[in-house]
């Protein structure tokens, strides 16, 4: 096996770049990775909260390997993976999980106990989340791997539908907890709010959960032609209109049943006013929207310091939340990364008896590791495009 | 408005008749029903339970009112109707309930303890279920009106989709509450035994819930073929391969993730000796198809005492169950009328915003009241219909 | 009968009196309530919710008939009464509802759609909660009292209890949906932020359900010493000292499984600056000392608009929510008014068969109706009572 | 570390015997178990289940070593171990699990895939269960011991309670996990069949779950008044009394909210035939005395093939289940192995906090390994103790 190795690079803020990186190895530092194993990454995502760090928002070091969203081939096992073997090809979480500690135990993979010294909760190549090693490589170490990953029954029927199965290793088990966790189910109306990647897979989630109708809002026109695709409704947020003004020819009533927030702290606000940022927008346009006794997914990302942030407040943190709105509607607040385990397997058989197609619905291209620095670009420029690296040219066309 | 009206009543085993009958008023005996309505009726189905007491297998009793899936239009209202109007065209839920007792409370509509003084549940123009005036009728009382019906929005819209809103009242939250017992989500695997409506609901059910794969067994072939006619696969259990075998060539596995029981008590053998009644098979069999962990969901009825057995621990209501089997596999078991009140808005939504087709995949097909006994018979020589009663000619062709 | 009343009156910011009141009638104005009973009312509490009125911090109106925490004998019934009669002993949960909409028939029963044409939900003597009048008087009405209504068994039975089962029409059944939406369960650990009479419910509903360890923090000694008196560890929040360092020493741990929001919007500042109101302050709290994965529980009162509070933002309902710390921590949140029928049978078979002595730790004293303007002065004062008013001398000494 | 070992061998039907055997490897067979350690045996307790086998029910091997129920300290560690330590004193879950298939997973550690080639589910010294050796011995091997270890967080802690924690391993989560899927909660009314261990752990479950009323039944004096002991009511079975005859004066009612059945496959008649087997016997009685709606947990165990069974039907694993008297009620059952570990830590802390007495409730015995053939035969004659081995003297008098 070649020892060689690139990978997407962060350079500071606005800046990435492909460069050579040692080859993995199946240890994290001090820390022997035996339980580990060396995967030649068939396919990885840039992911929205990708741009968070390469937007300058977060504290993430230059010189970092990105990428959380991972799909590959085993090409070595450590001594003590058991159930996982050379050529499975395999999903990879972006969570990172022991699957021996109270959390992991618990489904909770999201915020596993032993992979992060800081805080519960590790991820590849991301600030603050442990220290692992980034995946937007050619190969990459994934450790507790019989724990963590999803091997494919068949490599054959998994190339032919890599684009969509791709999608396994985040935002398609992200928009569906989104979805989840907001009681989506049959014969629900649903909002969700944003049309990015992950809204996009929120809303494809919905449509397989049986709900009656799917809204999606954004202020970005193409991502909303995107939404309307595959089925969906759409709130063009730039109007200055209420929002159950624009609910209510579409359902004949002015609530829905769930709401999802797939937008997070770097939320604007609604109206001619949208550029500005207002990191409690979100939240209060679904309190608002959400009928009485509905649930609030909320698997966009709030964070506990923003220094990038408008107002002094929110750079601590602190939204400005108008929570009384909520506790009359006797609504319940779902919060935190989505543990992937506990859907991945579900969502993979969907995919492979063919009852949905999120690739299209996310708009996926698929491009080559050099290019990769290009699809961040124009990924921020905000495209209606989900960019999957293929950094082997293993994809066919 | 008339008081004329006309009834399907049982006339002893295997015969039923067109008979005129007094036209419905705000009582039950002594019993006032000033929380009732009178309904014009605008379909009622003909449903398997029916078929039970007409071929003799119960103890009703001749000259009573058939029929308990029902829709209609408020003709008349008791004044403490408070929530339903006149003019507004609603679903009865087949499970009468009186929305005040500990179980209705609960959700459980289907063991109301207000309707029956016998025992827990009641239902329309049904043996031992507390002698409420069945509705396959031009008029029928509906008691605690505000509590159990479901108006739909809109009367025109209804009227369009009325082949498939008339499955509300019974077999299409039945067939789901199957499913939703046995735990059928996003990407399941299952096996629904029995393609009676019943069956097909199920089938539509777990569809609608997202399953990767949906598999339908029976005897008869032309109910498999009206399964496949919306994507389900199907097994001929008229083989003697074992269902295991059966089943590895469709999924890669020898289980499924959940069953569903849509047959009941008047389940035959497997294979070559399947005219033979076997009152356990189909509970048996689900246990062998079922993963380790998986659900069972058992809405086919199960009975007491069954005095047309064939053999006498049956005719006591004795079923020789292999439940080791279950035990092994840490299987739950769930049982039960179905408490439509819990689904039936929700599949009402499904309906109206065109997620789900019910009708055409039970195949339905809409008779005259005349034309009752001649559906009555239809049915139960196995065809793969749906009847639907349309009293009052109201149904466009 | 006779048609004298009396009842407790709200005269304005900071003043109640008792005064004559109109016997009642089965209407609320022009509404018929056919579906009521009129109770002779057995036992009346004072709620903390009716101090938020009571310290002018809302918009109720002068003359308004206070009390929304009833039980009583039924002394009339309207004629569409079916299964409450004349002599019972009964338990009225706060939140009034219909028992015959969408949220009613969920279970939802502190947001009925069909009590208040302002909003779901209503309330007894409660401002913008539907008009009802309140229950702190001799004579009460009690709307659709088939389904609100909660029977005692046995009447004798239920007067020698009387001071625990008058605890049923609200702040046990609060208390406890506090932590049952928190999650607590057999060897829980939590938190529960306030010792108020809603504070100290939930203490004694975390014992019931099985906690290990139940941790009450507050800023007024007697209160805690209360907490103390019946098994729980107390937290005295005037100290400067961090949370979780007050909770290593309990627990070997710095957080806790679960957390209850018994506080709501008047929160203060923790600490040496404790006078100090800050709304957000509790809510913090609880996202600092709940372990990831764990739940918040929130049944104390949070407002849309609250014209007494210090800060620009508050007065609009716009709390400083440090959202990220939960996110961070995938915590869920519980609001709203709790759904009493949801649990008080349960609870009231708790005190029936001597599981739970409620009265005792929330130090229940019984005063007289005109000792109400008393009992009100002191519960302000922060004395750690429960005041319930006896308006017709019915319990026992 | 001394090499000897000794532990209790099946011998053949009606006989046991301590001998040596070998001190346990790192491994089972040619399966290499580096997860894996050996612990020295604290304590070992008899089952039930391991009645079954040593009174010839089944086809347990003569030469078989015994025990399932085990708390040790960890003595040797596989050098795949990362979280457990030479020195921690912890509970073994009977149920071997390997943490990384989809059953494990998904917390139903009782049916993992991997540890058993001929079904799902293993447990130490069991006949069918993997050939995992037992722990009724001095030293012990437990395979996958990150995953399946609780540490005790203090040792001097839980030596004080070893004999409470001893019955984390089995009993206290079999009986607990009987109760949570038989849905008992606070104010529940509960039927447990049978008064031995389980039934006893059943009952102690149900209280700290918070039920108002547990009542017993079973047809032993001695293990009845054992019951008795700590506050339950009991129905003794050799009446002919129907059980709802003697259930009305103890509840005012004819029905329980829940039961669980605690006796399993060997039951016999109640009444004065007492001395019959009938397998079926406690299933039907648990239908007759749970309400409709209610749900029955079945911890006891139930087999595929019982060749010692008086009738053949029942030889062949073919009970004469009643089911349709469960469904007229639609009544749920939960079948199989507890999986300890979704209950053994929060039992534990429940311990730790002083929140239930366990081991007084069951009646814990501490014996010597030498006098285990005595404790079998006690106990096989129904005396009313769980007998506890101490290998090697560590427990305190």
């Amino acid at each position: 096996m070649s020892a060689a190795n690139r990978g997407v690079i962060y350079m500071g803020a606005g800046h990435v770049e492909v460069q050579p990186i040692p080859f993995p190895e199946l240890a994290l530092g001090n820390r022997k990775c035996e339980h580990g194993v060396i995967l030649k990454v068939i396919t990885t995502n840039i992911c929205g909260s990708d741009q968070h760090m390469v937007r300058g928002r977060t504290t993430a070091p230059s010189g970092m390997v990105l990428g959380h969203e991972i799909t590959g081939e085993v090409v070595e096992c450590g001594r003590d993976v058991e159930f996982i073997g050379v050529g499975d090809v395999v999903s990879v979480p972006f969570n990172i999980a022991c699957g021996r500690c109270r959390n992991c135990k618990e489904g909770q993979t999201g915020i596993c106990l032993n992979v992060n010294p800081a805080r519960p909760g590790a991820a590849y190549g991301y600030v603050d989340m442990g220290g692992w090693v980034g995946g937007q490589t050619e190969y990459v170490m994934v450790p507790y791997a019989d724990f963590n990953l999803l091997k494919f029954p068949d490599r054959d029927i998994a190339m032919d539908k890599i684009r969509d199965l791709t999608l396994l290793s985040d935002i398609f088990p992200t928009g569906f907890h989104g979805c989840a966790t907001a009681g989506v189910g049959p014969g629900s109306t649903v909002y969700i709010a944003g049309a990015g990647p992950v809204g996009l897979a929120a809303a494809v989630s919905a449509q397989l959960l049986g709900a009656a109708c799917v809204i999606v809002g954004d202020m970005n026109p193409q991502r909303l032609d995107q939404a309307k695709s595959f089925g969906c409704e759409t709130l063009d947020l730039r109007q200055d209109t209420p929002m159950p003004d624009m609910l209510e020819p579409i359902l004949g009533a002015r609530e829905v049943d769930s709401a999802v927030d797939a937008v997070g702290f770097e939320a604007r606000c609604h109206g001619h006013n949208h550029a500005h940022e207002q990191p409690a927008t979100v939240l209060n346009a679904c309190m608002d929207v959400t009928r009485a006794g509905g649930q609030i997914g909320i698997p966009g990302l709030y964070v506990t310091e923003d220094p990038g942030a408008e107002s002094q407040e929110a750079q601590h943190g602190n939204l400005s939340m108008r929570l009384g709105q909520g506790w009359a509607k006797s609504h319940s607040f779902h919060t935190g990364q989505c543990p992937v385990m506990k859907y991945h397997r579900q969502l993979m058989q969907a995919i492979l008896f063919d009852k949905v197609n999120i690739a299209d619905a996310v708009n996926v291209e698929v491009i080559s590791l050099d290019d990769a620095p290009r699809g961040y670009a124009d990924f921020d420029g905000g495209v209606a495009k989900k960019f999957v690296i293929d950094p082997h040219g293993s994809v066919a066309a």
